[in-house]
């Protein structure tokens, strides 16, 4: 018997209070929790566990980058709910045999990350392990327009993302096939798939943004693969996706890595994880209008790829509007 | 170069931004960290990070046992500042040859206690790792009375401890000699202390009724052993602690054990960790109420060992008043 890490979450939820407990306002099951005594003053709340070998990989990923990504990861959870993130708390278990110059650089990553995002590491622990392991905590505040959860998504919203999909993934394999980065051996354009991998930039200003239009019904970032992260949105809103294949946006050189390294195009947007975009869902008819407010706000970009329909599930439709059911397709720990 | 955990902290606390956050009320360097927006609103932050082999054994710690210490370690935490607590994350990476029967029982540990203390499982992450590693962060809401920091220690102040010491130590000294829990070859009176390190229960109550008697200067819990938990305190009040070698409170059957392991009694309370006894300042003057307001406000014990004086460090008097210094000499685990 193996468990998933879904089931075993599965698990704890039930045996989790999630109602009518002092100061609770959501439980497990969405990208935060949220707790706090007033709808003005709430606070988010999300953790994260990296295990070398499992989650990164001390071969490739240097020391400084993956202290920023250390710290990127949370800040994407703050950023699929709008929140505005605030504090820090960091454990790490340390091999013996790391040397404190890899430390130390590793915690200048953490530290420029944390100050880009105005926050501060306020806790944390450091205990010894015989594998390198990084448990990050992050608390943010509501936005003062709210929170967006997974829950909002109804029939005739139009699902967007935030940017191109399958850029880490692909960035990943390429750093796995070639044993590391190797500048040499590298070619100079598939570096923005690696730095993707890397150095991933979490979305918070947009889901900020996002959070403020007041348009947005349904939000959740995008750690696991669009399949499976839009599966999320879908159960805990009672309602089907049905994304269209030809409006996923993936970055040129994607196609290019794709056929040198023998890879699927499409395993890596929709099954790839790790690229710490944004998928939401955006009320029927508010469209034109989130769009211009999105334009205003500042310089990003976002890009239709489906619509919410009664039902349950994510379909993706192909150029010939057949239709294959990816739900939870994407990636996964197993236990 | 090898850097102690304290150290590390050392190092992390100088990079952290301690002050003029937004919402941060206290940083790094108490038992938890402070945020919130007003002096009512108040919330309490603290993460521990356990490792298998380093902060415990699964040879002979029962699941549900650790399941339950996996919390308690971080409730007395909020313990030691006198707080509520309300909300656990809980993230686990978990070896591939772990029993899914292991694993629920650590669970209803974890539940048990949880339901026990009023508080809810919010949020957590799983993973697949080599090493088993429980990393747990609590969040808790200021008691009315206020918090109750390190720093408020003062010349004149009597301190105390809430109940016997280097038990825990002893109870892991006899697991550690027998190979484990074997009813067949542990005396029965020596369960006492078995007990007290497998399942130690944190002094959630006894926290909060002093911070409401408004007479506790400072407080910390025991963790690393006294020696190093009053070391703290002494070092953010910026005073001297001097403990009586006689007046420190251990269980009868303690002396027992030591006589036929082998142990130093001193060694055990001073130095011995996990006990998570609360050590705790009383303003000079009002010992007696204080006591009184203990007494009258549930069953607990507590013991006076020593006074604060003008200086640094901490001091151990002995039979004849010979002073020796123990600053830090606790419970440490090397990096």
């Amino acid at each position: 018997m193996t468990l998933s890490e879904r089931n075993l979450i599965e698990h704890i939820r039930k045996n989790a209070a999630t109602s009518s407990v002092n100061g609770l306002i959501k439980g497990i099951g969405d990208d935060c929790s949220v707790f706090g005594k007033s709808a003005t003053g709430a606070w988010l709340v999300s953790t994260d566990m990296l295990v070398d070998g499992v989650h990164f990989n001390r071969k490739w990923h240097p020391p400084r980058l993956l202290g920023r990504k250390s710290i990127a990861v949370n800040l994407s959870d703050i950023a699929a709910m709008g929140g505005i993130p605030r504090f820090f708390l960091l454990s790490v278990s340390l091999p013996p045999q790391l040397s404190p110059e890899w430390l130390f650089q590793w915690l200048d990553g953490v530290s420029a990350m944390l100050s880009e995002y105005d926050c501060a590491l306020i806790g944390g622990d450091t205990v010894t392990g015989k594998e390198m392991n990084i448990s990050v905590t992050v608390l943010g505040e509501q936005h003062p327009s709210g929170v967006i959860y997974r829950t909002g998504a109804g029939e005739g919203d139009t699902v967007y993302v935030s940017g191109p999909l399958g850029s880490s993934a692909a960035g990943l394999e390429i750093l796995k096939k070639t044993g590391g980065w190797d500048a040499a051996r590298i070619q100079h354009t598939w570096e923005v798939l690696i730095n993707s991998h890397l150095d991933p930039i979490p979305q918070v200003r947009l889901g900020q943004v996002l959070c403020a239009s007041g348009s947005v019904s349904a939000m959740q970032d995008i750690s696991d693969g669009l399949a499976t992260d839009l599966s999320h949105i879908c159960k805990e809103s009672g309602v089907r996706a049905v994304i269209q294949e030809q409006r996923l946006p993936s970055l040129p050189v994607l196609d290019e890595v794709c056929q040198t390294l023998q890879l699927r195009r499409l395993d890596c947007i929709l099954r790839g994880g790790e690229d710490y975009q944004l998928v939401f869902c955006v009320r029927r008819g508010s469209e034109k209008d989130l769009e211009e407010y999105v334009k205003k706000s500042g310089n990003f970009a976002i890009y239709p790829i489906g619509t919410i329909e009664k039902g349950q599930g994510v379909f993706l439709e192909g150029r010939k509007a057949d239709r294959s059911e990816i739900t939870f397709q994407g990636y996964e720990h197993l236990v």
